[in-house]
């Protein structure tokens, strides 16, 4: 290799002092997860085509595998890599069904590959977080509300900017418009969902045009998409519209669970709304909708989303209903780190870099790195006796906090950011517990842009 | 889809309390090299094919990957998925050259993926947990030891059967094949590395016949190779063979060097061995070269090996050497799990099962689990209210040791393995520390045979 490679693009990858925090982020995840009762599982990165296609429309996306050594018979394997979680999990759940409890709560933090067109927020290959349980038979609603509650819990404790938690359920809008008289409330499903791309009056003329709704209906519609709560107030709003449906009246009250149910997460940095506006497209979803957003960062749309599938999976004899929520950490931390908005404040995890008197002192010097380490203190030893001003550059750069001086007469520490050296024991000294590991840095966009 | 699906050969999955065990070996080899200040990293998993086949021995068994919308022109994407670490990292080491700071110890774990034939130990996807030390220009030895001492930590401190660390030296047996006068060290090398796969008698005609040594010299040579010692002795060893080279001094000490700043890790689970007839093959390494064993599944071969490159990487104006091991994650958890030797004593992180009195009183029992939740207690509310038998028996099926139930007069626990059930307070109560988390059970492969 004689010059210097150049990134791939849709193929970010991170420096160390960013990876730690995306690290961080993965085991903040987990703890929260864990807490819930929610086992960890991966799944293989390949499924067989036939399980990718299923889904019409991410086929162009799916990259297939071939073995160089079929190059001549120009075949493929007969796999790809997968797009989501999802479709892996199903099959896991079908493939292990006899060998897993049910309800089943899942989560799995993998990384999954697309071919389309990278831009900001849009990697070909990125890492996401999903939780879903899934049941045999017969799902209970209280499980939407445990999932949004979990994923809410587990955002919040996150060092990212604030995020938000849409919630909505496709019972409550089907049920509206079928109260309203729609003779075909999935396509009003389909035109309402556009309203995020479309401005209002062309949403509006698709509704009477390809969903054949009248002027007072399409202002109904159109209203109660405005709806926005915090709260479960949105219940009022919509029964000052006047409509009446059973449907409607199920899936108000499975919506006004669920964001009563994440009511004591909110914070200045995490926001649950009811948003009636919202319906997730042509996804399988049958009741309760998510989608996450990233305040401040709403040109990336949502960075997650989910919902409950009646039909996770099915092998023809048991159904597998599912509720869960994926969350795109790729999509979040990639754009914060490219702009600088995200790192760890050092490259190395040491707190310690401990000092080389001469290289015939090496083994005194890694001596007292064993003593801090066997008290759980991660450091390293200088690399080259070079004088004591260059070994405290050498920690600077890397942002080790403190330097060791190995001495005769006693050792002394100096933590390099203030200049104090006080004299020091490696069997009893100990960091502040904040410089044990390497502190998240975020700067918010606001601070950025002055 | 309407069957079941089945596995695909060479692509391992785990069940819940399998990737319990995986994760905690994961989480455990990272605290490890954390604490020696290793910076974790991760590549993507694509690499250009030009680098991926410039060794020319592992060309067969890259996976090419080809988007799927490019299925009529027939044209690969000119990448392929990474089917080692270290490709990849010297790829970044270039890449980032500027951002890194040198030395550059990094960690990283993560899936690979060959197409080779599948068989026990050998899969399509693994995962593997790499250590190197990188430099710019020069790398001091100091970093050999280092890089041992640092795996040998990593390796002893995890639940599995004895490992063992064998090293060697390529100065050393050059310098030994030199000193004895033969004319093609490197062919020398090559059909010693055939001992663990050939009899002695046919090594030592090949040595005859395709390196040109006579009987005097093939004696020697075999006699180099049969030395393997658990300390610095097999210097002592080395020099009662009479032969004498410059190289060969260099390589006992610095083969006596690694061995003795293992010396203090060694343990009835860990064992660190000199071992002479060690090569490993083709590979560039330089000096110091590793290979790890699992006790009792020599049929697995090595399940890790690394060495000294002292161009691990280069772009033309600069050299990189490094010196690293990899050790093979998949290839030893996963025929221990599919021995059912090794998994998790429960199948969901949750401690404790919080009974359901009545579906109306599941806030109360939210309130319970949410109070033991908030002092990092795992817990889960039952799924239903069934009668407190079934409920039990539901936590039975998972391994969770205790049932909280909810109580008009107070709370009750009960440890369902003892039986013992005690008043308790959400707030205040917690389990024993060793119950906190899943156990891992490991079995030895003796015991399972009686």
């Amino acid at each position: 290799m004689s010059t210097k490679p150049t990134p791939l693009s849709g193929f970010p990858e991170l420096l160390p002092e960013q990876r730690f925090v995306e690290q961080q982020v993965i085991d903040s995840l987990r703890r929260t997860f864990e807490l819930h009762g929610f086992a960890g599982i991966e799944t293989r990165a390949v499924e067989p085509m036939d399980q990718l296609l299923r889904k019409g429309e991410t086929s162009k996306e799916v990259y297939v595998l071939r073995r160089l050594q079929e190059a001549d018979s120009g075949t493929d394997s007969g796999i790809g890599l997968h797009f989501d979680l999802t479709v892996p999990f199903a099959r896991y759940v079908l493939e292990n069904a006899g060998k897993l409890e049910f309800p089943f709560r899942r989560y799995q933090v993998q990384k999954a590959w697309r071919g389309e067109r990278p831009q900001e927020g849009r990697y070909r290959e990125f890492t996401q977080a999903d939780i879903d349980v899934v049941m045999k038979d017969e799902l209970p609603f209280h499980f939407d509300v445990e999932v949004a509650r979990v994923m809410a819990e587990a955002l919040s404790a996150l060092p990212l900017p604030p995020l938000r938690l849409r919630v909505n359920n496709r019972k409550l809008i089907e049920g509206f418009y079928r109260g309203l008289g729609a003779a075909d409330p999935q396509a009003v499903i389909t035109i309402i969902d556009k309203l995020d791309k479309l401005p209002e009056e062309q949403v509006a003329a698709l509704l009477g045009s390809d969903a054949g709704l009248d002027g007072d209906q399409v202002r109904q519609c159109l209203a109660l998409a405005r709806i926005t709560t915090t709260d479960s107030s949105f219940v009022e709003r919509v029964r000052e519209l006047g409509v009446e449906h059973e449907l409607l009246d199920t899936g108000l009250a499975e919506l006004a669970a669920v964001v009563d149910g994440c009511a004591d997460v909110r914070s200045d940095r995490f926001e649950v709304e009811a948003s009636l506006s919202l319906a997730r497209g042509l996804d399988y979803y049958t009741g309760t909708v998510f989608e996450i957003h990233m305040v401040g960062f709403e040109f990336l749309k949502s960075v997650g989303g989910g919902g409950r599938y009646d039909a996770l999976a099915s092998d023809g004899r048991s159904t597998y209903p599912g509720v869960g929520i994926s969350f795109g950490i790729s999509r979040t931390l990639v754009p914060l780190m490219s702009r600088g908005l995200l790192a760890a404040d050092r490259k190395v995890p040491s707190v310690v870099l401990v000092a080389l008197v001469d290289e015939d002192s090496r083994s005194a010097s890694d001596a007292i790195a064993s003593a801090l380490r066997a008290r759980g203190i991660p450091c390293e030893v200088a690399a080259a006796a070079q004088k004591f001003g260059k070994q405290i550059r050498y920690a600077e750069r890397r942002g080790i906090p403190y330097v060791w001086f190995p001495g005769a007469d006693g050792d002394q520490v100096k933590d390099i950011r203030s200049g104090d050296q006080v004299a020091a024991d490696p069997a009893s000294w100990a960091p502040p517990s904040e410089d044990l590991r390497p502190q998240v840095v975020a700067t918010s966009n606001d601070e950025e842009q002055k």
